[in-house]
């Protein structure tokens, strides 16, 4: 069985696809699923799926498939997402109050506890259950709500201070929404998020779309 | 040479990491690498890279490796990147906005060039270098603007009938942030975007941290 450390990215990537279509599976009231109607479903490769959930001591019944629940109840702890993770925003404007408010943050596992900005004009406002604090008292709000991932929606010319001070306030990771590399702490990941990514698939579908 | 539409949305996203991996080596002034070598430097597997690329009839020469900008350069035109795709955004919330003014679809292949909104409060507004446009007018802000592309910037309740707008007013695909499934039709895509998979993705890599 691997160790979470020699897991690449792109496995990460796939298993927490697998785990969105077994909950989609669950929904839809399905108990038993092979790889093959897995991958068939869902476009996936049948013996990426073996050889992915082999790698974490799952395998299938030849004829019988994967039990949807059990595999499920796995992956969500092998994601750790059997707790609550605490989240702390970093630059309350449009994106932080829209990450605070919209993208479902705070259902499941994840909640955001805090946001902090550096201008005095948002301090104080009220966006849902949060009230905005100032970004010099970001390592107090750490402390005091326990929030363990930093969400940085700054712009690029701030991402890497930002970054460091989410690392000196103690989070445990980043998420990163500026559109700039962040130099990386040993101790603190930080994950940046390219919107690009899913733009370009489109693109890819409209030129197929076009038979070119 | 496979057409366009085998390629699983796995593929694509590889194929897209792939890509994103061979501009970071371009701005290194990197000119050929091997498969080998991208797999070792990006945490990718070198098999599946020769599989992928093959499959779009590129070959590294052995002991030589891939030409990086010839790659990078098919791949380009393989996802359609080598023309302007514009996009009008639905939703001018803080979402909206934020997507118009921060996330980097205002460079290269990307640029928005109409937001619209229910809220007449918004119409009018100026976001950046656009004006709000109401709602009501989306196939017109469509044809005038040729947009092909939209973006569902829109609570869960409002997506389904966004979508509809949109495949009504003309655009070709769609990318929805609304955390809600969309019923697509047939010849206009979606691609729902949900940032909790980056969270989860960082949820197992504190939880490898910890070395549980």
């Amino acid at each position: 069985m691997s160790t979470a450390e020699s897991v690449s990215p792109l496995t990460l990537n796939r298993l927490s696809v697998y785990l969105r279509c077994l909950r989609h599976l669950q929904g839809q009231g399905v108990r038993r699923i092979s790889s093959q109607e897995l991958a068939e479903r869902y476009l996936l490769s049948a013996t990426q799926i073996r050889k992915d959930l082999a790698q974490f001591g799952e395998f299938g019944i030849r004829g019988v498939g994967y039990d949807v629940d059990r595999l499920a109840a796995q992956l969500t702890a092998l994601f750790g997402l059997d707790r609550e993770h605490k989240l702390v925003i970093v630059g309350m404007g449009n994106l932080g109050s829209a990450l605070a408010r919209f993208l479902g943050f705070n259902q499941g596992p994840f909640r955001v506890v805090a946001g902090v900005d550096r201008d005095p004009a948002k301090v104080g406002r009220r966006v849902d259950g949060l009230v905005v604090r100032h970004s010099d008292e970001l390592a107090r709000v750490v402390a005091e709500t326990g929030a363990v991932i930093g969400v940085l929606a700054v712009p690029a010319e701030a991402a890497q201070a930002c970054y460091d001070d989410l690392v000196r306030a103690g989070v445990q990771a980043v998420l990163s929404f500026a559109p700039v590399h962040v130099q990386q702490r040993p101790a603190v990941p930080v994950k940046g998020v390219d919107l690009r990514i899913h733009l370009e698939e489109l693109a890819f579908l409209l030129r197929a779309g076009r038979g070119e």
